[in-house]
């Protein structure tokens, strides 16, 4: 699959068109604005493999769930990521011929996406059955700044014949989730109206009640000039639309405009939804497609002119990192601490849900150094909400007296993840979250936050912790049984290193926040005390005995920290040693044999070592590396970016480079061979920090950033923009040396190489190498 | 539950009707005859909570597999024992009111499986909503003497009303499985026929093809003898009925005999099941209600004759080891090597596939004493010819060379459970196999059998175990990663003992047996040796080199095995400590507390110390029961008579007779409240054994029985026959001592408490306590 695009560092480009590739250029050529979003399929209706695709933000159905053999503590629901109304769908007829790309001969196709300006452009020449021939250029985007609008212009020009060409722009809400358990439809209809040039639909969702109004309206123009047009409106179960007959000659075009709004229910009255999507639909539609293209462009440049990341001398690199972006910010803008960063975003359905334990582990460090503070902060107030709904989810587990447990999975609080290996026994994920806050905090410095929320989190994860472990009266020591790592190649094992490491830090932080919040404000501390009727003597002093007789797996003569135990039982292979035809396992093996096996999906010590790297000193960190590296075959997105972090720690320059291409062109490069579902949208951050921490080595130590630069012989240079508790700073990396320049109105004093260095305001440093 | 049913030792009654204990009496009650058998339905309407079950042995549907999240090697599909066409159903009228005994005042219900001649009869009277009074009497049996038919007697008096009785007896074939993964219908229809008198619906099973014609005959009598009726036919989409109505004055009765027959393609030819079926219908139903109810209860007093096992002093013990056998003998006769004995037999649809590692665990040694030698055998024959698809299994999961993984559910040799930590890890399952054959051959002295079929067998299971252990470089010994044992309520653990011991058992037996083929037939080894590219060489000497260096968990100091690693870091709490709200776990405990915990489900190394008693002494195995016997919930069917065994043979004679009650009477107490789904049908072979092997002290030693008797307290005296190389016995134990008598016409030595004991032909010993 590699090079399927073409290389360009500021477009991905499908030149010439391969069916066998739609499904993945359609996940990598997707498009969203943080409120909707969707999988670049064609206009016109195509017969051929295809995934199609349109998401409305915050709009679930909680699926019953599927399984074999129902066990207790099973989520009722699984809440899947819906397949929305389609409202791009344009049906084109010549004479009486319909344009279908699969029963065409296609003479020349492209689609890009224009990363830059935030759109999706696509042409083509094909010639149909009966022969004739026809040219389409389609441009089409969701808006930045209309957010609950997008816009398509769509050229038809025949080119070797005169005739009539039957245009049918439509909304079609009949669609189904390709994810459902029991082949069922989501959506029931609300209400409907067609007018000449356009109308609205208004869906509503099984079970959830949700409902949208999606409203568009059409313009036709010749010669750039509105033209005048009879039509013909259609309205069936679900479904509105519009036929427009026009006579073209040869060699001429005409253009279909059509804006399309959706709203929804989370953010109006449903009464009142098809009135507004109308007004709404009026208003922009006023605008002009050429103005609200232009004010797209001006958006994303706006959003460029903090988030980019600017690689010298490797096209292919700064290709894959500026997708990487582009893909986040389409994903989650952080204006609505409603939302989350689904593992696909708005690039397919698989993995229902929005919220995974990715987004406290690889995105909130994104959006911490990109964002304004609140963006960070939305996503943890995010947990906070659903702390409620953690206790309740531990309870139905049989934890008691306030423990949280998070959900592997969810829309809004709710488990709906069921694999028991994974849903009761992945509980890492509630550590991430209490490392969010500690990483927020270390931050941004916003200790209030601690008081105000993080603590009430923090302790009831950490009550989750004191009861999941167990007493081992035979090792005298604390253990804990029965969990999946990160690795989930590795299913209900004793002592995960990872799991019992993040679980005891979880429980000595929550200590020193206690103390921290004590200090700052004790009638805060009373009140929450009070509140949750935590027992400070009691649980406190359990919490520190965990602490201090906690059992961590680890190898004296390898000089190792053990994934979990019994690991060094296993056959001591290396990736080397399998054969590509194998790869990925996952695919090729069978789950038994991968349990078995010494292979890990992705970092898991390493993981660890990452989180909590200062509490190691190098040599061990390389000796983990440099052990658990050669067998792992970066099965899970997440993997690389970990790896390319301790490799650049590590001086390891070329292996760093490596893992960074295969992180920031994993869905380019379709490197899982799984694109074709949607790109892998939490692994962008990961990409990002790979970058940022990896390259840049850039740590926040004592209220202060710090960087430890190192640069690829592939690249000229490096830069990229970070802000830190008010201030912007660009860092930019070259062969000579690193500049940091202020571009803030205070001075910021940073470390560099170890170094402290103040740079006034707007002023510069340049530290050679 | 306990008490519901009347203790009676050659009946279980169900006296007074109590809608909510209903499904569990349909299962109690259940009829069946090796070839065709039903739960206790009513027949006529009922409206209430039931669950509708009609069975036709080896007829089965492959429903698409569903889990939540697909993993390699999972079997595409779940074979189902199917609900088949309803032949039972009589629908009532009583002027215009239908008879439903949901809806009508139960003035009295009693409802008894007659044990002793094989027949399920109830009686009720019930009051209708418009008060009228009627009396029913059903009588109703599956034919032991010709295997494809049933019938069934119907009486209804009118009480306190002259009138009209519209009786509709029927053939339903539009039923629905209650176990189906996608709410699909498994039957089609292929072609029907009514009758005044009856008719026949032929139906095709989806997928499968399976055919299976049902004929019915009806015929009405007053004052026994045979009335003249007039009937009008009813044909519907996979249904045909004949309605008749009848004028009955107040206080006359009107029988109507229902007759049915059920032929499946299995036996005979698609083209020529209506034909068979309307001759075999009419051939029966010649002989006449009566006839066929005496050729019942015959058929019967020759299967007790040498099945049965008497308790004296005891009714209770007495039913419950009774119904026991009774309901064997109405799952499997032994009769066609094409079937198996299902773990529900025809008592209900769960756990589909008709094939555990039960039959050769728990039912080859009950046919083997009770049965001629070749229905053990082929018992045996059946996995034998499953050979090539347990080896296709193995490759599945990637094994190779010929080694063979039975499946743990089956209908035809492919695997079609569905939980990868069953499916793919609980693969003690493939020593089950390999020990019924050397089962089979110490108790039959067959050792023919090795070199004919059993040796090809045992070295397709030794080589899955060759590949399937690992070399640990860090122990320098072989472990067994990734497996889960008997006790299911542990999944993907390390070492789990009874696993590694069945393994190693398996090879050093392999071994064993290679040497005994060779020595008896040079050339059938060979020939042998050949086919399956046996390399003595290299493959026996792996064998004996995991033989040899096979790690086996233990614990010094306790002095007992290791269930499997890590066992003694998990909270050693003990049953006594579980409070009665919380059982059966399964029920309320989430999976992952259950997995966690200590407590274990089923006997699991106590199961291995039962196998290989002779290879550990009995200070071993007492300490062993000690520790592990408190741990057990026993929740698997198959755990109590394990138990009951091992208490026996340590002399604890009150445990044993608790484990004793538990086993026998499982489902006519309902201990794990899951009868309504069905009965225990295997751990009925278990309930013998602990009869035979705990209290009686069976064992085979050198080709010769042995016992060690014990007699509890409660008991005056216990006895059964065991059928032995040709030999009948009959063992009496009583207070006073054992009585053995041989009822052959060839003397017999056997073990009495260790001293050998020549028996002349119909001799005896008695040996004083």
């Amino acid at each position: 699959m590699k090079d399927y695009f073409k290389v360009d560092e500021w477009k991905i480009i499908e030149e010439g068109f391969d069916p066998h590739y739609n499904k993945v250029a359609e996940s990598v050529l997707s498009l969203g604005n943080g409120r909707m979003g969707q999988r670049a399929n064609f206009e016109e209706a195509y017969s051929g493999e295809t995934l199609q695709g349109n998401y409305v933000a915050g709009v679930y159905y909680p699926d019953k769930t599927r399984v074999g053999w129902w066990k207790n503590g099973y989520p009722e629901y699984f809440a899947k990521v819906l397949n929305a109304a389609n409202w791009i769908g344009i049906d084109v007829t010549l004479g009486d011929e319909p344009l279908d790309l699969a029963k065409c001969e296609v003479l020349t196709f492209r689609r890009e996406l224009n990363m830059q300006e935030g759109y999706l452009k696509r042409s083509f020449k094909a010639k149909t059955e009966s022969g004739k021939e026809v040219g389409v250029e389609s441009v089409r985007f969701c808006s930045m700044v209309d957010d609950e609008c997008g816009a398509i212009s769509y050229t038809i020009t025949p080119l070797n014949f005169n005739g009539e060409i039957t245009l049918t722009p439509y909304i079609d809400g009949d669609i189904v989730n390709k994810d459902s358990n029991y082949d069922e439809k989501f959506w029931d209809e609300v209400s409907k109206a067609t007018t000449n040039d356009g109308g609205y639909l208004q869906l509503r969702t099984k079970k959830t009640g949700f409902e949208v109004a999606t409203a568009t309206k059409i313009v036709l123009l010749q010669d750039n000039a509105p033209l005048e047009f009879e039509s013909t409106p259609i309205e069936k179960e679900k479904y509105i639309g519009t036929t427009v007959k026009v006579n073209v000659g040869a060699g001429k075009s005409i253009t279909l405009l059509k804006y399309a709004a959706n709203l929804s229910s989370q953010n109006h009255s449903k009464e009142e939804l098809a009135n507004k999507a109308t007004a709404v639909i009026n208003r922009v539609a006023a605008k002009g497609f050429g103005t609200i293209l232009a004010e797209q462009a001006a958006a994303w440049a706006e959003k460029w002119k903090n988030n980019d990341i600017i690689i010298e001398g490797d096209a292919k690199a700064q290709q894959g990192i500026r997708f990487n972006i582009f893909q986040l910010n389409q994903t989650y803008t952080g204006e609505d601490d409603r939302l989350n960063i689904g593992p696909k975003g708005f690039t397919g359905e698989k993995y229902g849900g929005s919220t995974y334990w990715d987004t406290e582990a690889y995105c909130v460090p994104f959006y911490l150094a990109t964002a304004e503070q609140k963006v960070a902060r939305n996503l943890l107030l995010y947990r906070y909400k659903q702390l409620g709904k953690a206790i309740e989810n531990a309870k139905l587990l049989g934890f008691k007296d306030g423990a949280a447990l998070y959900p592997m999975v969810t829309m809004d609080g709710t488990e709906c993840h069921n694999e028991w290996e994974i849903t009761f026994e992945e509980i890492h994920r509630n550590g991430a979250i209490a490392f969010a806050i500690y990483n927020y905090v270390r931050y941004t410095g916003d200790e209030a936050y601690l008081g105000d929320y993080g603590l009430e989190v923090l302790i009831a994860i950490s009550r989750f912790w004191s009861q999941r472990i167990t007493w081992s009266a035979d090792r005298e020591q604390y253990v804990m049984l029965g969990v999946t790592g990160p690795n989930e190649y590795e299913n209900n094992v004793n002592n995960n290193w990872y799991t019992s490491t993040i679980a005891v830090w979880c429980m000595k932080y929550t200590l020193e926040v206690i103390d921290k919040v004590k200090q700052a404000d004790q009638a805060k501390y009373d009140e929450l005390a009070a509140k949750i009727t935590f027992d400070e003597g009691t649980e406190s002093g359990r919490f520190a005995d965990i602490v201090a007789k906690m059992y961590f797996p680890q190898d004296e003569k390898l000089g190792i920290y053990l994934q979990q135990d019994g690991y060094l039982d296993k056959e001591q292979l290396l990736v080397t040693d399998l054969p590509a035809t194998e790869r990925p396992l996952v695919q090729k093996w069978s789950w038994d044999r991968i349990l078995r096996s010494v292979f890990i999906k992705q970092a898991d010590v390493l993981q660890g070592l990452y989180f909590f790297e200062e509490d190691y000193d190098l040599e061990t960190i390389r000796r983990n590396y440099d052990f658990y590296e050669p067998r792992t075959v970066h099965e899970s997105s997440l993997s690389p970016c970990v790896h390319a972090i301790l490799a650049a720690k590590l001086g390891d320059v070329e292996r760093a480079y490596q893992f960074y291409l295969r992180t920031s062109r994993l869905d380019i490069d379709d490197y899982n061979n799984d694109t074709e579902d949607g790109c892998h949208i939490t692994s962008m951050a990961g990409t990002w920090m790979s970058i940022v921490e990896g390259f840049g080595g850039m740590r926040v130590k004592d209220g202060m950033l710090s960087f430890n630069p190192l640069l690829p012989d592939e690249w000229k240079a490096l830069s990229f923009q970070i802000g830190f508790r008010g201030s912007l700073l660009n860092i930019r990396i070259a062969k000579e040396g690193t500049t940091v320049r202020n571009l803030s109105d205070n001075s910021v004093t940073v470390m560099l190489n170890g170094a402290s260095q103040l740079i006034e305001a707007k002023g510069e440093v340049l530290m050679r190498t």
